[in-house]
């Protein structure tokens, strides 16, 4: 089995990280020693079905290395193709595949929805007859993956990035709107997150001692447009100016959705953001003092700028990418590679394994 | 002379490295010795017309050096208050008030509309026999101070920073649009930069060679939507996925103009941005390929974002500054300290002043 080939692949959006786990997967499989080829599916589970396999192995060492800060998913693709559960057409045409290029090891890069795929791609291999190890490796900006309480994984790579972009965001942010407050007092920022107030919510980190005229809304707070405008000229009365985060699922009017081949909404695709129409309301009503609300939407900037990308973030994800490659070569299939965090005051954390089915 | 006071001012938009021009100000006149008190007036020409005078003498050493890193404009402000014409009020009460300060030196950051103000006040400074050395600092991220020709200035503070910014922004969007491209070919990124092109032509640094699917639509062009979305479907065709960068200010439809107080739009406010009128007319006459175009219209954070800040535009800002505190120091009033660059393939700079008439 020693000799059998590894494919590596990765689903759902890029973030600053994803590459460092990709680097750790390639990087502890050399180091091992003993593995066939490495191959990457171009462009995930659309790579593999096209059998569009590229060779990493054929890489130097120096390229794989430079994939630890390189954002985004440009190197070996992503997708966002959902794989049929009726036919199983597309689940026996990756069994072919695998079957084709003598592959043993399966290591998918994703969120939830690429954990199912990892999980039925395994069931459907036993099935077959195929010795195919398949392992999971989180990754979702949004930070959604697993249970609510974090016992399944503490948070996600890729999330810490972001959070710091928008720490980094917020404190500069604080420094515009002080500075031009007498022409613009509010500045709306939209987050992404989907209905997931994760990465809004790391606006605070920018001032946990709440000392900014600083507001932040939820997509889950459930909150009206005439609420939020309320809260917004409530803090212009009292603070003069106002900083404003929502997030891009926050349900404030009718976007225009447009959805990805998941069902879920692409927030940065639809036809008007939550921050233009919250901008549009507050100068149509008048904002608690002379000026303009202005806004920003970063969209996918904050999940594709390395420059704000969180060590410790890149590390992880490095980290989780060698514990899934470590698990695959011990056999563990059907799990995901984890990252849990140890108790007490001290930030730690160790890597561990979850069932995929969960 | 030399125990009158000083009084600093800022106006328009912040950038990241304004407050460095102001720390070059405070250290040179410190240095220099000799002077009053260094005062400045909060929120621009609004803070000196109700003798808003923050007392900058007064913070230590290291606060002013701090200023070098800060970004935008929160620590003195800045305003968009355009003086009146007619009434001759604001400048009667400017004068009112620098000599109830006994102010000697007025040094004004900002781009043409401030260096319109300081002459103004310089002017009527000499008619009301007041003797007032009046110098500008430039600073726009447009880049659209002084001739076509860069005789007067070669680039004004502040657009080296977000011309960075730029260039980081297309790297990390082209790998993430090379990554999630099967669901998302095309990217459409807003720069600022009002109706000048300066800043998203800052874009091609990412790409000398022209290697990228990258599109750049400067305000100047003069191209209507249809033909924008035909050269997007083109590049689309060629390569699978598109890069699309246009100014703020390119006229692709009705966006629902603000205006601040001197005329001028206001893009962030407006009730639509280009970015979405593009993003909704590809979206609705489809694309060359399966799935949707994403927009990313970054608004203010391209100018007060520090991290992307580039280290040459911290120390030029910073020298522009000192150069404007050793013209007023030797008396030289009416005058704009300029940046000019040396002849020679290799990037040097020399610090000089233009009358501020021009």
């Amino acid at each position: 089995m020693a000799s059998r080939n590894i494919v590596v692949a990765q689903s759902g959006g890029p973030s600053p990280v994803i590459n460092s786990s990709l680097c750790g997967v390639v990087e502890t499989f050399r180091a091992l020693g003993g593995f066939g080829t490495i191959y990457a599916g171009y462009h995930g589970i659309e790579g593999i079905l096209q059998e569009e396999l590229l060779d990493l192995s054929a890489q130097p060492a120096e390229e794989i290395s430079l994939l630890r800060t390189t954002p985004a998913a440009g190197a070996i693709g992503t997708c966002r193709y959902k794989l049929r559960d009726d036919a199983h057409e597309d689940y026996e045409r990756i069994i072919e595949v695998f079957k084709a290029h003598n592959v043993g090891y399966f290591l998918y890069n994703g969120g939830n929805d690429s954990m199912d795929t990892a999980h039925k791609v395994a069931k459907l291999a036993a099935e077959r007859g195929l010795d195919l190890v398949a392992v999971g490796i989180p990754k979702t900006i949004d930070n959604d993956v697993g249970d609510s309480e974090f016992r399944l994984i503490d948070h996600t790579p890729g999330y810490g990035s972001v959070a710091r972009y928008w720490a980094y965001m917020v404190l500069g942010a604080e420094e515009e709107n002080r500075g031009s407050s007498p022409s613009d007092p509010v500045l709306v920022m939209q987050a992404m997150g989907r209905r997931i107030g994760f990465i809004p919510a790391a606006a605070r980190l920018a001032d946990p001692q709440r000392e900014m005229p600083l507001l932040i809304f939820l997509a889950e707070s459930g909150i009206t447009l005439p609420e939020v405008a309320d809260r917004v000229n409530d803090m212009v009365r009292t603070r003069g100016r106002a900083l404003v985060v929502v997030s891009e699922g926050l349900k404030l009017g009718d976007i225009g959705e447009t959805r990805d081949a998941f069902g879920h909404t692409q927030f940065s695709a639809s036809e008007t953001t939550v921050a233009q129409i919250l901008v549009n309301y507050l100068n149509r009503v008048g904002l608690a003092a002379r000026g303009s609300a202005r806004q920003n939407v970063a969209g996918t900037h904050q999940r594709h700028d390395m420059i704000h990308a969180s060590t410790v973030d890149i590390a992880e994800a490095y980290a989780v990418g060698q514990q899934a490659a470590l698990l695959a070569a011990q056999g563990e299939s059907g799990y995901m590679a984890t990252i849990l965090r140890e108790p007490g005051p001290i930030y730690r954390v160790r890597y561990d394994k979850v069932p995929l089915e969960q």
